[in-house]
């Protein structure tokens, strides 16, 4: 090969082009391509990715590393960070990855006929497949704890599975009673439709520029499975779907502008260093939750926006702030993960992560998974699985290989709380402002104790630091107890 | 760095995509881009273009080009054109290369205040110093005959100055005095509008679709400067702008379209080759012009579109195919060569040419070139530059260091008669079914003679094969003078 950028900063300059441009290319699949492109974008994200990962366990890259560890300074704080980076994909040889790929290519169009006819069997082997794989993936880290340890490192760097367990159940404890004593109460009345999908747009881009979204940095669009991705922090892609029937629309606006904002918050000093962007699933994902339910599901909010909405849909003629606010906040067990609300969302999650441990660890066969997915999910939220459709295939993550995914979205759920907390207390007029429709106090509160950070905090710091303490499912159970407790009339 | 791509496929398939995922990044830049990600599109393009570079220099490839050209088939015939594109990237120094990218980068803006302010002094250092580099990217390929030839190579590989001296002196002794004849003849009334944007949209998308356009495969974008982008050949993207006044915004997405569908029609057993796209920005042109002119300007075409656009545009109420067409060929000297018509946009082009042919030689000197331009206008179109941003500030190219592209646009008005005299040769019916709104025998005449090859025949091979001899200018003078005779009733 010719001459390979020689400072380390051209190093993670090229690194964060080449991730930006798969970022663009993963964009472009989901939303503006025209269907025949799909192969076309799989070969060159292909490349995009063994590139990048040729790059990163690139020797040299080492030496600049461990170069700038010794000359210490704001360098030797980014080259710990992508030490861990690079170590991971030194140590993960090139043929496991390989054999992940085509396993997942595999799995994918097995895992969608599998779920069209409710048919586990026919994932089953690939799934058996992917668990093998992940094991092996975890063995290449024969220092960790426990195996699963190693599989979340690459979406929550810090997280243990002992951790886990002791929040999850802790979360699990104070969920289900909750939950039950809702499910006693009579439920609200839900919203009255329709919301034409026009005037949602408009509703949800008024609410995304109060949020901090600006046309000269962002753009949204549609997608089947909405999400967010910045290209660069100076340009922000969201997306969303639109159902007529309620304002899922807007709130899912908001989630992804939670998320645009944490990378559009990065200090621009960690640009092109592969820093510049958010350090786990698990607080991007308290980002988007904390916009979408703290903010997007709360009195405050819909005082400010609940005249605006009045003018947009008829339909909500004569209702107010108060019954929006009822409504948008119904709890009901649902089979559907994607589908839950605020309150029942976790339990889903902590399904999941015990499956997922159980796989890993070996005291679960895949056979046995739906009968152990339908077991708990009748001791969790109390409704009995029809089929594995509605079970253990609903989700796409397993055929994706992505086992050490689903407890970051948990983890979502407390961190937000947290945040939500600490917000709060350092800022008495929150909920003024947020009634009079200024989303900047929050803002400015979350860039300078989360986004600025980028990927320079890991996640148990910056938690630490932003919230007070360690991670705790006290707050989240705090603010679902005062909530739903207010909005059912449950005993305190 | 850690292991390439082992064979030649592998190779040239890492460096398709990356000059796919290039292509994707530019087409984003013009058409959804938020303003805000310009610098950061700008690294992306400029890191995956070092890297293809890096790439394609590498004497692992050439060694992998070597062993493909001893072993024959069509391997072989794929590693010849490589090889060319190898030795090129290894024959110019990374250091000239990264020069030439600094100059731009200064000469741009520079240019944009120059052109502004019709101050051609503001531009003088950076034109002198983008000539400098070009002799200097011209040296690094001593065996040419004429140092232009080098430059010639990167935009039309096999042309020489001295063939295209002696073509467009033919070209040049034909259309002086028909565009004098012209001139003397009263002009036809100009098509009445408006043409509302929406309407000529839908026209614009029907004509599109007969053409070719297929929404799995392609799309239609707005776009500043119109232009055409394949990803893939299963993924061709096309740009217009549209201007109420006049149906430019049609022709505009017909000669894009006539760009694409050279791209759609490259053989599949080129994809992820380099070279599954067209061989030529001279062939390029005559694709995108023989659509726009040959049958855009043509009365069949509008025999059969002219009741479809007197139904979306009520202005043209009574107006007849032969209106349509003629008000569509109007011949008017300017200043402009981006608005010139199809009897004088070669006259722009051989002025362009010679200027630049002298330039580089160091016969003409930079200073000289304002007065050098305004004498050849005079000379060739009979019209007067009233200042430097109508005349030698007008373009973007030599603000790009493009030298050498300019005859290309010539060569594609050339090669476009060429081809149409010979489809039409073969395709005894070819009026006829333009005539009935089917393009598909002239588009299948097409990709027979032409896009099928890819960049697998040189272009003097294709234009031999296609139309039966070598580069001529006759029959693109005998269908001017057929064509402006009828409309003009000129003396034959």
């Amino acid at each position: 090969m010719a001459s390979s950028p020689e400072t380390l900063h051209d190093r993670l300059g090229e690194l964060s082009d080449l991730g930006a441009a798969g970022a663009l290319v993963g964009w472009d699949r989901e939303t503006v391509m025209p269907p025949g492109g799909a192969e076309g974008h799989g070969e060159i994200l292909a490349t995009l990715e063994r590139l990048a990962h040729e790059r990163l366990a690139d020797p040299g890259l080492g030496r600049l590393l461990e170069a700038a560890t010794q000359a210490g300074g704001q360098d030797a704080a980014i080259a710990r960070v992508v030490r861990r980076d690079h170590d991971r994909a030194t140590r993960i040889p090139a043929e496991l990855t390989a054999e992940i790929a085509r396993t997942t290519a595999a799995a994918l169009p097995a895992w969608m006929e599998a779920r069209r006819d409710a048919d586990f069997a026919r994932f089953r082997p690939h799934l058996e497949r992917q668990v093998e794989l992940a094991r092996a993936v975890a063995a290449c880290f024969p220092e960790a704890a426990h195996p699963y340890d190693a599989l979340l490192e690459d979406y929550e760097p810090g997280a243990t599975t002992a951790q886990l367990r002791t929040v999850f159940a802790q979360l699990e404890a104070g969920l289900v009673p909750l939950v039950e004593a809702i499910a006693a109460r009579p439920a609200p009345a839900p919203l009255p439709g329709p919301f034409p999908e026009a005037a949602q747009r408009v509703l949800a881009l008024e609410v995304a520029a109060a949020m901090g979204f600006d046309a000269e940095h962002w753009r949204m669009d549609d997608a089947v499975h909405p999400f967010a991705s910045s290209i660069t922090p100076s340009d922000v892609r969201v997306t969303s779907r639109w159902d007529e029937q309620d304002l899922s629309g807007l709130l899912a606006v908001m989630h992804e502008v939670g998320h645009g904002l944490y990378e559009a918050g990065v200090d621009p000093a960690l640009a092109r260093t592969t820093l510049g962007s958010g350090v786990s699933m698990g607080i991007h994902e308290s980002q988007s939750r904390l916009w979408e339910n703290q903010v997007g599901r709360s009195l405050p909010f819909w005082r400010h926006w609940h005249p605006r909405a009045r003018e947009l849909f008829p339909s909500l003629a004569g209702l107010s702030a108060e019954d929006l606010h009822r409504a948008l906040n119904v709890v009901h067990p649902t089979l559907i993960r994607v589908e839950a609300d605020e309150a029942t969302y976790s339990l889903h999650v902590i399904l999941r992560f015990e499956l997922e441990v159980a796989l890993v660890e070996g005291t679960l066969a895949v056979a046995d998974l739906p009968a152990a997915w339908n077991d708990r999910m009748r001791e969790l939220l109390g409704i009995e699985v029809p089929d594995d459709a509605h079970g253990c295939l609903q989700d796409v993550h397993w055929a994706h290989g992505s086992i050490g995914y689903f407890p970051t979205y948990a983890l979502g759920n407390v961190v937000a709380a947290q945040l939500w907390e600490a917000a709060r207390r350092d800022l008495p007029g929150l909920d003024d402002a947020l009634a009079a429709g200024d989303c900047a106090p929050l803002l400015g509160w979350l860039r300078e104790h989360v986004h600025r950070h980028g990927r320079l905090l890991d996640p148990p710091d910056l938690v630490e630091r932003a919230a007070g303490g360690p991670l705790d499912p006290a707050p989240l159970l705090a603010y679902l107890e005062d909530k739903y407790g207010a909005l059912y009339g449950l005993p305190r």
